[in-house]
């Protein structure tokens, strides 16, 4: 609740409780913890689990999950009852404001593309992630949505991941690159040159500032804000910086497990490496975020807690505060980057697990 | 020098001395310690900056660098007296049996392409690089050779990586694996989706195991021993994973350094961290490998020191004398995967910086 005289309208937020690794209680765990802030919740998912709904959350008892069917795609296209696609019907309906669905990126993408539909002149829905670089978070996109692209989705992406960052993320400017192997425009795919041709011919556009190509070593090194690349890339990319993120902090692990000294040494650095981890611990971010639609779509990880549901279902919430897809519409529009004509493989499902 | 009754005729290994940040004179180093385990080097650069030659190794005074040249692809054409070109003039000519070529790898890899000539069936050479998984290295590539790749080029980077892999790892049946967006050998995109076929339908050999798609997470997990994707990809794949590598080692040492009981415990640390750092120090290694031509390549990085210059050497050594190139070539007819006929295509410069 703020100080001002005007109350802001609350904003309602429909959540799938399937998909989560410990369970649709914690989900609405996670649910009464975004409602005691003041968001609305429509929780779809089996009411038997769920408990009783506290002040702020509404249960739709939606007890048919696809978050594990092997083809997520088709699960959605053949499952209405499925409660993520309840959800999703939820949101393009106009009952709720945005999208909270965890556990299968696949069927989430799914379900918000059939259901709440891209935005007006967005070729793809794009995937974007905060990759949890110490200090200050960088956005990625696309990490899987869209294994192949065309320059002008790149173009789009950059805008959408602009909005994003300013809207969510609080950065008022965002420097925007495109992900290549080299910094020169010339480097990359013909796709990617021609992206950034197209970026830096572009209107010039306030909300955001276009910096070139960045390498694999500047995403870390904070050199943008907000990363473009293809869904292939990018989606490798997460899990390559998951991984090494993991062996390296593993093998300091090991290192202070191999004498009394090591022991001695990592009991002293506990509480700062707790810190560290805190910091990338990826259910700050809420899980990944489906861009380019009607409304937003937060995706949170199947093994998320309460906590990473929270923070999802916050996400969501500022994003439609903070008018998130206006923004992206109004970008778009500025920088002539629109959809001039609907194309049909521009109706192309997105290819994620 | 080994124990058997007959002695292994000595390999010789052309080196450029040029490319070092540190200057000629620290490749010279590195060329001493080299020769004085039986490698015979023949030494391009700058006579009067490499001081008098040790047993073992023959300089060639040819002053001219171009490992600074904006154009490297260029830059070997149009120079044809430059170091660089003069060392891979040695090996096409037989007077060596590899090249060691450090600092620029557009002008290592132009300069080997031009000259030492791809292999025979062989559609274009690939770059790869050791990632430093601690306990069991992981070969990786193309690093950046071949910005876009049809799927035979993929299949046969496979087979390269894998002679490689035995060769010069030691890795008796290398599971190779294709670098994706998803386990499933429907995922990734068509070309590598046709890859990932062609390797699973080809002939059976018997001197490596295709173990289908590897994530991200993968690969430092080591799930595979030779990890293959296009030049695009594996090059932003490598600075990523280097990039995150720096950044939570470096902010492990800024946790070590807020405070006096962290200070305390980075000190009781060090000699373990310090052994972490040596397991994954790029030195180690010598640098990239340019596979598929007629002899090695090897390429150290232009900041390595005389240690990773004497390892470059060995490694190049080591490739010889394992007939790295005359396995690969049996592997491939033995896949029924040599090219068939020549085509124009081929013979398209690689894209490397």
């Amino acid at each position: 609740m703020t100080g001002s005289s005007v109350e802001p309208a609350p904003v309602t937020v429909a959540v799938d409780a399937n998909g989560a690794d410990l369970g649709p209680a914690e989900v609405a765990a996670g649910a009464s913890v975004a409602a005691g802030t003041g968001t609305r919740v429509l929780l779809f998912g089996p009411a038997a689990q769920l408990g009783p709904a506290p002040a702020g959350v509404t249960v739709i008892d939606a007890p048919v999950s696809i978050a594990k069917a092997p083809g997520p795609v088709a699960a959605v296209r053949a499952t209405p009852e499925a409660s993520i696609v309840q959800a999703a019907r939820a949101v393009a309906a106009g009952e709720a404001d945005a999208l909270v669905a965890g556990g299968s990126t696949g069927a989430a993408v799914a379900a918000a593309l059939f259901n709440v539909k891209r935005a007006r002149g967005v070729y793809r829905p794009a995937l974007a992630i905060e990759v949890p670089v110490p200090g200050a978070p960088v956005l990625m996109l696309d990490i899987g949505a869209n294994v192949e692209v065309r320059p002008e989705h790149l173009v789009q992406f950059a805008f959408l991941g602009a909005a994003f960052s300013t809207g969510v993320l609080g950065v008022s400017r965002p420097r925007v690159a495109l992900l290549s192997n080299g910094a020169e425009p010339s480097r990359g795919t013909p796709d990617l040159v021609a992206a950034h041709a197209d970026l830096e011919a572009g209107a010039p556009y306030a909300g955001m500032e276009f910096v070139g190509n960045v390498e694999g070593t500047d995403v870390t090194a904070g050199a943008a804000d907000v990363v473009v690349t293809d869904g292939f890339t990018g989606n490798v990319a997460i899990k390559l910086m998951e991984g090494v993120s993991q062996t390296v902090l593993g093998a300091i692990r090991a290192v202070a497990e191999t004498s009394t000294r090591g022991r001695a040494g990592g009991l002293l650095l506990r509480p700062g490496l707790h810190d560290l981890r805190a910091g990338i611990d990826p259910e700050r971010s809420g899980g990944a975020h489906i861009l380019g639609l009607r409304s937003l779509g937060v995706v949170p990880h199947g093994r998320f807690t309460r906590v990473g549901y929270a923070n999802a279902i916050a996400v969501a919430e500022r994003g439609v505060r903070e008018r998130v897809v206006e923004r992206t519409q109004a970008a778009l529009e500025a920088a002539g980057a629109l959809r001039r004509a609907p194309s049909a493989s521009t109706a192309s499902v997105p290819d994620v697990p």
